[in-house]
């Protein structure tokens, strides 16, 4: 399984990309798309919109897992967020992948055992399941992987509920 | 001066295309894209941002007028309409057209004459000015409508202060 993850964010846009195989994890590509806080929100807006477009026809995900994000956790960077994050929703079901969405508590959850780890220690974990000799930077990287390590740790059950008529959102 | 309103929103995002020539205003076009709360919400999305292409392709407005949104408005649906908000300022940046955004507030103050008043109100000034019968509906119609008057309101004295060096967000 192949899933592309992304931190959605109008400054710094976390992306990367982990594939499954043979019982092995491999990050594939990781990066940050960044717009610049001098340009016009909608330029900015457009421009983050083009480059998540060409990384999904890139690395032709199966799976694009985007963070749930919510408003009350950041809400001077709220909108935007919200804003960057319909552009990748809608980017992953333009080129026909499956979308999954975490909330940060539950990337947390698969990757560390609970909700309420540090960034720090989720950074470091991403670091070692992907035998990189150190957590990826900036943060925002970081976190991408975090989530395409989520839904490759979750997938299985979701299907397994699926399979038996069950729904998880 | 020919200007495109859009009330953003995820189940009805509403549109109004206003052309102001010899004096007169006429509402062009107007209507809403609705998407079903039944389906997925990156399937949403990805609907909104094709039909939001197509509307500025149809139309070629020299400017689209954007409601400006903030979260503590409508916590709910907030995150919603930020996506949508982000899908119509990228749609437009993309092709090629100025864009702008006022705040409700701004809009009944430039239709009524005071911020705080009342969505009906509002919507009978713009049945009044551009000759209709009625107001339109849905609300989220008059509300773009509304958005394009504004700025046709607002355009003039924007253009002045540009001229004079100074600086309108």
């Amino acid at each position: 399984m192949f899933v592309l993850g992304i931190d959605p964010g109008l400054s710094r846009c976390g992306y990367g990309a982990v594939r499954r195989g043979g019982g092995s994890l491999v990050a594939v590509a990781a990066g940050v798309i960044e717009t610049d806080p001098a340009d016009p929100l909608p330029q900015r807006l457009w421009q983050l919109r083009r480059e998540l477009d060409d990384l999904v026809a890139e690395h032709r995900p199966e799976v694009v897992a985007v963070e749930r994000v919510f408003f009350q956790v950041n809400a001077r960077t709220a909108m935007s967020v919200g804003q960057a994050s319909g552009l990748a929703l809608a980017a992953a079901a333009g080129q026909g992948c499956e979308v999954v969405q975490y909330t940060a508590n539950e990337v947390k959850q698969a990757l560390v055992g609970y909700g309420a780890a540090g960034k720090d220690q989720v950074q470091r974990m991403v670091a070692h399941v992907l035998g990189l000799p150190a957590p990826p930077r900036p943060p925002d990287v970081a976190d991408a992987l975090a989530l395409a390590l989520c839904h490759l740790a979750a997938a299985p059950l979701r299907a397994a509920v699926a399979a038996a008529g069950g729904v998880l959102g």
